[in-house]
């Protein structure tokens, strides 16, 4: 062939990629290709778009402030986007497909900072992130055998769902990654009304993980029966293998409680599914007897002077950090310090009661909150990026707005600062959702985990206007956020109770909702807490 | 050459071994076979049986007894003989050369099992393996650099002085290595009255040492000002990184008190010695004073009801293992559960804090004793070979003689038996040492690490005799115990103090001092104890 002078030659090249353990992926590969050839590339593109278009209808977040706050808070949410939309069959990785860093490992940073966005902007991409999980099970089974234990334990680093870390006291000892799986699911149920999940896989997962809190805690005769749970790592990385970890303990609860409840309800609803259920776990009535009264009997270390809940029981007995002595250029900590001289002083690679505060705050007053996060925020170093995020909710809610936006700012711009000097070996796929989670539940105030609506929405006074939209149980809420209001719209769906800082409001179908903008929590009013470092 | 009928031909084959790091190796073979030839053979064997027949003289114990105890006994002696004469300028790795167990490594062994037998029968080989301590104090201050501390450390396993352990929990962890070896300088110094060690070479181990534990530990606000040492583990390796545990306080508290007095001595009587030391170390008199202040305020956590010293500050919020449940083929423990199911519960490898109420008993009254080691002698699996000998010395001690013969046996004959079935990787040098420790500060009730002699011979009821020798400052003591009496001899010197159950005696040549025979202490006499295993 021969072009003459003016004519153009276009030529079109189809790439296809698939993905299996086993099977004839190139003979899969062969037929999307066919498939896409058939198509062409304009309808693929279309399709391609619509769906992303989609993605952005359900999941952005507007946001009107100075700078290139916006720009920042979209790519993050893209970021969760690319990783998640075609995970299908797996997890999301810790860096998504970014990078190479973590191995292409999953952690709890799934369930924790990112399946909360998904619940609300995408319940299918949350669903098959869960079911995931619930694939696993056996090989969490395993592993609870292997460590000496019955139930399930669910790895801390996994490819495949057996156990990939080699190091226990940060890894293996983080037991509470149970607890979050069983979180995360609960609060998928009970935002989505997707009962059918909790029936085929979910109950059964719930069943498991809950059994291995009655093998690592026990009824303490020395503490009047209360039941601790000893030599367990919580999230701060810089404290490991302590004594009744209280993240843990109430996560712990929060696990027993909600196994109780859904086996309770298969029971009494679905018998049939129950003796399914019994028959799978060789469930009986005496165990879930144990599970309710050690969830009761739940042991959470305060301290009665200070106010404050214990992020262990032996956190206040150590040395304070010497942060003054310590300079910049020995940050992040864990690259310039020993384990052991990390673990014996008070010093926080990232939020963990803190944490425990935002997933169970209904276990802690407003002022215990408040105390709470003034005792262990100078402490804590943001040396993981699973912290700012919720150091800027919880900094929200205890009424500290300038913190807030400045650890929201810090979330967001991880990666494009590439802050932590990291980014090329990928992105921070938690990080990225919690910067959702620093707009939704830290300026928006969103807590739904048990199913029940409540808002409290706080914009930063140097902010315009915040808007998001959140799906409950198949309807579509927009909370409209500016200075002077906030403005709460049903843009789909019959109508549902929220609350608005604690007032019952009815959203309908067509009726706005306008409440007076609320900027920070009545109370002292800090704005700039001491910073660590 | 031929041989007629009923002539022989002797053939006589020299074989001679060196070691260096560096240098003609071979040349200094050969300078020895040359002498070696010279001598001949009967000169050699001659020396040879001399040395071995002068050790025996100084090193023996005597023991009548039922069965075949006495080749057991001297069974035990020989291998610390063998795996020590030839020491030289090295240590005595924990298999002696015996067999690739541990791949050669030197651990606290040496110090707390071996060098009392060695002070006490020849203080030279004791000197020599200090002295290879000393020769690792520039290893020791790099590995304390490495760990972030001022100070020396010195390393749970090594070769040539560097932390050959991968593994912090069970092994950097062990603070208290540091402790131990200045613990066996002091030691060797009240009893052999050798100055010059202290002069040339100990003191700066002493200082070093000392040094760290400020470091590690701080006067706690939370405990009215008390010092307190966080995170690390004691000798107990099931139970790892905990805070205040009381062997390790109450060693450091020596380690602090021992390195004060000797830098005052030194500066007291030798100025120009303490101008050296204090040039080496960069030592200031507001560090003395610290580490007096430490000593004092340091923290021994006690249980008051239960009238105990704690192994450390959490070990009664431990759940207690489930002894009952566990089947003679899940032992030893640490290889069939995993190491967070052991942290988590009551359950002991070696004697911990029992191992203080023997090196450092003066912190404790007799009722404590007895009631400490009666409280975690049922909780100590005895899965370290560390552990039998010292709970057989404890046991004479606090009244309970069957215990004390039991655990006797099973230190004589963890490798005659091969009862912990790895005898094939090498025998167990610490457990040969203990066996002489179960003897001599068990059924002997020797106490003389302040360089005050104090006996307390309780013989086994079964036994119809125990003799063994002493040396002390230079002065041979022999101390023969039959089941009417016990008689004590001086050997040689010129006389000197010791005490018999408290009750001041003078030792003078050439006048036996005969005292009636205490089988057992006054007091309950438990003589069974309930077994964990």
């Amino acid at each position: 062939m021969r072009l003459a002078q003016g004519e153009t030659l276009r030529l079109e090249k189809f790439a296809a990629y698939h993905w299996a353990s086993e099977g004839a992926l190139a003979a899969r590969v062969a037929v999307t290709l066919d498939r896409a050839v058939k198509a062409g590339f304009e309808a693929i593109e279309a399709a391609h778009a619509a769906e992303v278009e989609a993605f952005w209808d359900r999941s952005d977040v507007l946001v009107e402030a100075p700078g290139d706050v916006q720009r920042t808070v979209r790519f993050n949410l893209f970021q969760v986007m690319q990783s998640t939309a075609r995970a299908e069959g797996l997890g999301v990785a810790a860096k998504g497909v970014t990078g190479r860093g973590y191995e292409g490992h999953y952690f709890w940073d799934t369930e924790v900072y990112v399946v909360p966005f998904l619940v609300h902007t995408t319940p299918a991409w949350a669903r098959r992130l869960l079911e995931f999980r619930c694939g696993m099970l056996g090989a969490a089974r395993r592993r609870a055998r292997e460590v000496g234990h019955a139930g399930a334990l669910y790895p801390w680093r996994t490819i495949d769902g057996s156990e990939a870390s080699a190091w226990y006291a940060a890894g293996t000892a983080q037991y509470h990654i149970n607890a979050d799986i069983a979180y995360a699911m609960h609060h998928y149920n009970r935002v989505t009304g997707d009962l059918g999940f909790l029936l085929e896989r979910g109950a059964e997962v719930l069943v498991e993980t809950a059994r291995l809190w009655m093998e690592l805690g026990f009824f303490s005769e020395r503490r009047d029966g209360a039941f601790c749970i000893n030599s367990v790592t919580g999230p701060d990385e810089y404290t490991t293998v302590v004594d009744d970890n209280a993240y843990t303990n109430l996560m712990a609860k929060e696990n027993l409680e909600v196994a109780t409840r859904v086996v309770e309800w298969l029971e009494a609803t679905d018998p049939e599914a129950y003796a399914a259920l019994a028959q799978a776990t060789g469930l009986r009535d005496p165990e879930i007897e144990g599970w309710r009264r050690a969830a009761e009997a739940m042991h959470v270390p305060r301290h009665e002077e200070l106010g404050i809940v214990l992020q262990d029981a032996r956190f206040l007995e150590r040395k304070r950090w010497d942060f003054e002595g310590t300079p910049p250029e020995k940050h992040p900590l864990l690259l310039h310090f020993h384990p052991l001289e990390l673990y014996r002083h008070q010093v926080i690679k990232q939020a963990d009661v803190v944490l425990a505060t935002y997933l169970v705050g209904h276990h802690f007053d407003a002022e215990e909150k408040r105390r709470t996060f003034d005792y262990y925020d100078p402490l804590t170093t943001g040396d993981s990026t699973l912290s700012a995020c919720i150091q800027s909710v919880m900094a929200s809610e205890v009424g500290h707005p300038a913190a807030a936006l400045e650890y929201f700012t810090r979330a967001a711009t991880v990666d494009l600062a590439d802050a932590h000097g990291n980014t090329g070996d990928g992105i921070h796929v938690a990080s990225c959702g919690g910067t959702w989670l620093a707009l939704v539940a830290g300026f928006g105030g969103l807590r739904d985990a048990d199913g029940e609506v409540r808002l409290a929405p706080r914009l930063p006074r140097e902010w315009r206007r915040l808007r998001f939209r959140i799906e409950v149980r198949g309807q579509l809420i927009e909370v409209d956020m500016t200075p002077a209001a906030t403005v709460y719209r049903l843009l789909e769906g019959r109508g549902l109770p929220i609350e608005h800082f604690g007032e019952p409001l009815r959203l309908a179908p067509g009726v706005p909702l306008v409440r007076p903008a609320t900027t920070a929590l009545p109370g002292p009013d800090v704005d700039e807490l001491p910073r660590a470092a």
